[in-house]
């Protein structure tokens, strides 16, 4: 306590404060956050007042969360956090990570092959979704479930609506022998993230918009196989070049082409890796 | 939409998003604190479950928080951050900004020059601090406002404590035609910040405590200058060396001389910058 006070040495006693944590990863993971927190607030130098803006923004983000309403994520996914820590985990060769999402809930009920999993008729496009799972080595997965979930088109889950069926456009499927699946739903649906809380704020007040191109999710798993969640895009899709949580690639953007019979049929083949 | 996914091009997509932003000091905020926490992630190679445990985390400091519990503004003041802003905002010269601090309540009583701010005698040992308010040049300001806050040696605040008299340790003083005032409380004593929450969780797992050194809190205004936040330190206190919110620097630890009276007292002279 001899020296004066200057960034740099606060920086290190922060750092230092750290060096005891028992979890090395844990001490890495702080250290960093520490060091880059830092170095933002002094490149732009940070005034006492947009601190404490800063402060009141996250504090907000936290109070209007529940188990529904996932504010954080939803600023996680707006900030492009959740896209890079789930795409860059990608093995090699698998298909395309994407962010999870605010919308995921476990326990959706099993359908057949081919079977919808619409459970209230809104009068939408139909569409049928299908392919082929395999290793990376191109052979085959049989058994994989798919949980698969998609948004209505008055743009909600049905886990956040109360006025649909519990597992409307839901649901959990399983490949053949052949590795192939099929499952019928309607065709995606653009929808804004929920905007009305600070993260709608933010989106505001920077000139963005809360849209997300239309897109059905998946979370693919297979004994032996690395575990995938993605989604996949509709090419006809607005938002595609702006989606409000960085989702799109063009690796997981697909035609959805009208038949004859009216239905939009598209081909999404999965490339999983060994666990 | 044709290049396949890469972190650097998501980055960029995120930071394109933000042009729009109508303020530019918000526009330069938000891409600095993308790009800083994007580098971070990459930096670490921040997994899936470990950004899911810091949007749990945060979630948790957002909900814990409320009107008195001010978990975020601690979690700014335990990494650092709070000090940081602060005190490199010190204008030259002038005496050295420290965190305000969650424990701050305006509406503190107006008290005379020496009056005591102590409203419960809890047998303390008894403080007297004075010293001189002026401007650069050493001219005397009269008529400042001293702002005075301190923690009981229950190691609460009056406004965290419904135990104590509701002004118990606060008051607001003023300075004479001389530029002097005087003060009577106690001397200051330790205490840790609340560590109940997710912040105290945090100090836990990463092998921190979390005590603050001994101190007292000062606001001072006076017409025509700037405002200024500080604290002064005991320099018998522990923790110097490890106050848990970084807000010790060497310029505002003190002697507190014990007198043939039993009164510790000490000297803090304040030097504040014209606006």
């Amino acid at each position: 306590m001899t020296e004066p006070f200057s960034p740099a040495l606060l920086l290190q006693q922060v750092l230092d404060t750290f060096e005891a944590t028992p979890d090395p990863r844990l001490r890495e993971i702080m250290q960093a956050a520490v060091r880059h927190l830092h170095a933002f607030a002094r490149e732009v130098g940070l005034e006492t007042d947009e601190r404490r803006a800063g402060v009141q923004f996250l504090t907000a983000v936290g109070q209007i969360s529940d188990e529904v309403r996932q504010e954080c994520e939803m600023l996680s996914d707006t900030l492009g956090l959740s896209s890079l820590v789930e795409t860059s985990s990608t093995p090699d060769g698998a298909t395309l990570r994407t962010l999870t999402g605010p919308f995921y809930a476990p326990g959706s009920p099993p359908r057949e092959y081919g079977a919808s999993m619409v459970e209230r008729d809104d009068g939408d496009p139909p569409a049928v979704i299908s392919g082929r799972i395999t290793g990376a080595g191109g052979a085959p997965i049989a058994g994989a479930t798919l949980d698969v979930w998609q948004n209505a088109s008055n743009r909600l889950y049905a886990i956040q609506d109360p006025e649909q069926p519990r597992f409307n456009l839901r649901g959990i499927y399983r490949s053949g022998a052949d590795g192939r699946y099929e499952l019928r739903t309607i065709k995606p649906v653009s929808y804004t993230i929920p905007d009305d809380g600070p993260v709608g704020k933010m989106l505001e007040s920077t000139g963005r918009h809360p849209w997300r191109a239309a897109h059905v999710h998946f979370l693919v798993q297979a004994d032996g196989f690395l575990p995938l969640t993605t989604e996949i895009f509709d090419a006809d899709s607005d938002y595609l070049d702006s989606d409000a949580v960085f989702g799109v690639a063009p690796e997981l953007i697909l035609d959805f082409s009208r038949g004859e019979d009216g239905v939009h049929r598209t081909t999404f083949d999965i490339m999983l890796r060994a666990a």
